[in-house]
């Protein structure tokens, strides 16, 4: 039962008189933009009753004041870049962008760190570091859009994940402002920490249910000196998966390894106007590594082409110069865009399997789509195991018919996913709106009830960014 | 006001049905080796009325649920090795020991994870993976007692962190038990997970306050092929400590900076029966690197060596092969041991700051050490920012007069490290029963407050190791 209140002129003037007149819209036109994230407008999007671009933690933590004494939801938004319908005011109320929270506040090369704000574009921060020879490793693909406050959030992979790992192990220290409005500032410039229970941690991938992410401090490294990309077609989409897991057992640990079948690279291809060697072609993986002795990455390159060439690769395509690495990387980036020009209306997905067992999650996908009747592009980090099917709507299917389609598949291979292969049905996009039916149904009763408790521990009054990840309400 | 109840002989009889009568000790003589751990009896002491040794996941399960029905104060138990009371009952209660529970259940090569009970020794983990020639990276300094549960219930450091970073980063699935009794199965053997808050990362480092863990699968990785120690002698503990940022910020990442002070070496040497050239040295850096290419270790450990000469170093002693490098960590593993020998009354601190300020940690030490008349002998993990400065009785102060200056003592350096340098009072011992009441000191109250909720979300009753982290009584 909902019993949010509603925001009265009244609230509206105090959301003012805290921010100021020009960091609040209350029209339908300048809103539209805060009703939707990357996920289908027309499935999820949902309007928001007041957006607020906060400029500060201290209006912020006010305005959470303001929320918790009226009772009205508030839906913190980043870059509005995800792809679960994570900042979707789902019950109306606030939205709380962070968008005008964008200063790098230090870089502090002795301790490597830096401190942001959260609503810093991913890709301007490394920038920023790249004179100092410094970068921050744990950012996703989206990084020339997203915000590093919503990679936090969403606990975020990336291309470099399999070396380099995700998002949160970078994170040193946060500060978030919680549903009460207080400013907490957990971690800091420190390694190691075992002083207390780790609410920092728990921040980080909550999805801005627990709380917003204001700042952060980050964990450097030094940029690598020699980097090397090889482009490895093979015929068929399985062939080159069977590869993934090979190399992984080979010793030698990639930057990245990322999977982009046929139809991915074309829709890219043609979303840029760019041409690649696709003759015969099934399926390509697409290789980074890195390392500070470049002989070292020469030899690893070298075993890895072996590694592939041993095991049906049609080719092996080595890109060594900046110009090149670049463009094959933006077909790659480019490709969740291109399938979305594609097909508007679609499921974009983000499972995730041990990777031993990632060779069996294409066959499943060929099944689900020849049973439904539907074309499930697939490509991302094969290295992690995390592979973005994205089930696609015919033209010429309803918009009823592909609900019941979406639904019944998603529930058919989240199960093969979690029952048969051991696997989580989101390594990187969070549950968010788009999943939380499906996490409600796989997740053990128990480890259920006590993600509620704790949920309700941190947001007695449920009103931030409220029915995600959790189908209990208010 | 404490309210729990006492173990009745009906509830030991219930004891015994669950467990069976080998595993349930209530004589205080056989259970006195249960009341207390590392930390120092006299101080930290206290008997348990009963102790089970579980077999299983399952009696473990039931013994909650009895405990849960009964108020009675349960304290989760690992190899006792732990520094700051954690394992200690100090409100009587049951101590659940998981001694019994040490299998290895599962080496999974293609996924390189290793699944194994919670009373496993650490060391007989890794011994168990070198004919696959894989290893946990995770592990702490006390691997040859301590128990793989201890270690995730702290989420210890060790000597290898600086490279490979603390246990958590290891940790992709846990069996956990809640204090109702239910059992959680967390994670997996994905390498990232977005589905749903991180329960496993939350129990990592909750001290056994949240609930028992009883197995848990550890990311592997490949034995380094080469390795190479270094043992560097300065003349006085500040120039040794200087040279480690300096190191830090060379673009190497050693896989340890162990620096251990005069007094410890001595303790240390004379308790091992070692010799260690000692003539004119102050304080000594210990230093590992490892890798896959041996040039490169060769390479870095060279530019290593001559950093340190460069900045003060007496020496550069190279232990290249196996028995001197076991020789120079043993020296190393057995300060703490050493000192307790020395003066079994004093208290072993684990303080933590960001690397760049590890060097004023040092004169705060000393000035504290001639304010209070005591001796402040110091190791750690240098290269961690986390210092072991181990603050001794003397033999004529009598225990009362100890009592005032530990507290005095230890108000002042955490005061120093929390709010001069940004720095944290345990980098990998925990708060346990020996720091809540500074942690209740020096946390914001806001944080201290969502602490409490947080664990009253876990544990209404507050039945699980209570007395621990927090002050907050039943």
């Amino acid at each position: 039962m909902m019993k949010y209140n509603k925001i009265t002129s009244e609230i509206l003037a105090e959301l003012v008189a805290i921010a100021g007149p020009n960091n609040v819209l209350s029209d339908c036109d300048r809103m539209e933009h805060y009703s939707h994230d990357e996920t289908s407008v027309e499935e999820y999007g949902h309007m928001p009753e007041a957006v607020v671009t906060a400029e500060s933690t201290e209006q912020i933590a006010a305005i959470m004041k303001l929320a918790s004494r009226n009772l009205i939801p508030v839906t913190p938004r980043g870059a509005g870049s995800g792809l679960s319908g994570g900042a979707i005011p789902l019950y109306g109320g606030i939205v709380l962008s962070v968008e005008k929270m964008n200063k790098v506040l230090e870089i502090d090369e002795k301790n490597l760190t830096v401190t942001a704000e959260a609503g810093i574009i991913t890709n301007e921060l490394n920038e920023q570091l790249v004179s100092q020879g410094l970068f921050f490793a744990g950012y996703p693909m989206s990084l020339e859009t997203c915000f590093l406050g919503g990679n936090i959030a969403e606990n975020a992979g990336g291309g470099k994940a399999v070396k380099y790992g995700v998002t949160g192990r970078y994170v040193l220290g946060l500060e978030v402002v919680t549903p009460q409005g207080q400013i907490l500032s957990l971690g800091g410039k420190v390694t190691k920490d075992v002083s207390g229970y780790d609410l920092k941690q728990l921040y980080i991938g909550s999805e801005g249910t627990l709380g917003i992410i204001t700042k952060a401090t980050i964990r450097l490294l030094g940029l690598p000196k020699a980097k090397s990309d090889l482009l490895v077609p093979f015929k068929t989409a399985q062939e080159a998966i069977d590869v993934v897991p090979l190399i992984m057992k080979a010793g030698i640990i990639p930057t990245s390894i990322e999977f982009m079948d046929r139809t991915s690279i074309e829709m890219s291809c043609s979303y840029l106007n760019e041409t690649l060697p696709l003759e015969g072609v099934g399926a390509m993986l697409l290789l980074e590594l890195d390392g500070n002795n470049e002989n070292q990455v020469e030899q690893d390159m070298i075993s890895v082409g072996d590694l592939c060439e041993a095991n049906g690769a049609m080719e092996v395509y080595i890109a060594e110069d900046k110009n090149t690495q670049e463009r094959i990387w933006s077909v790659r980036r480019n490709i969740a865009e291109a399938l979305k020009v594609y097909s508007p209306v679609q499921s974009l997905e983000d499972v995730v399997v041990p990777i031993n067992s990632i060779a069996l999650v294409l066959p499943e996908l060929t099944r689900l789509s020849e049973k439904y009747g539907v074309t499930i592009p697939c490509y991302g980090h094969a290295g992690d195991g995390n592979l973005h099917a994205t089930v696609v709507k015919d033209p010429e299917t309803s918009q009823e018919r592909w609900h019941e389609i979406e639904e019944q598949l998603l529930s058919e291979l989240y199960a093969f996913i979690v029952g048969e292969l051991g696997g989580k049905i989101s390594g990187e996009h969070g549950i968010g709106l788009k999943r939380k039916k499906y996490l409600s149904e796989l997740m053990s009763a128990d480890e259920y009830a006590l993600s509620c408790s704790l949920k309700k521990a941190f947001d007695p009054l449920m009103i931030m960014n409220p029915g995600k990840i959790l189908v209990e309400e208010i």
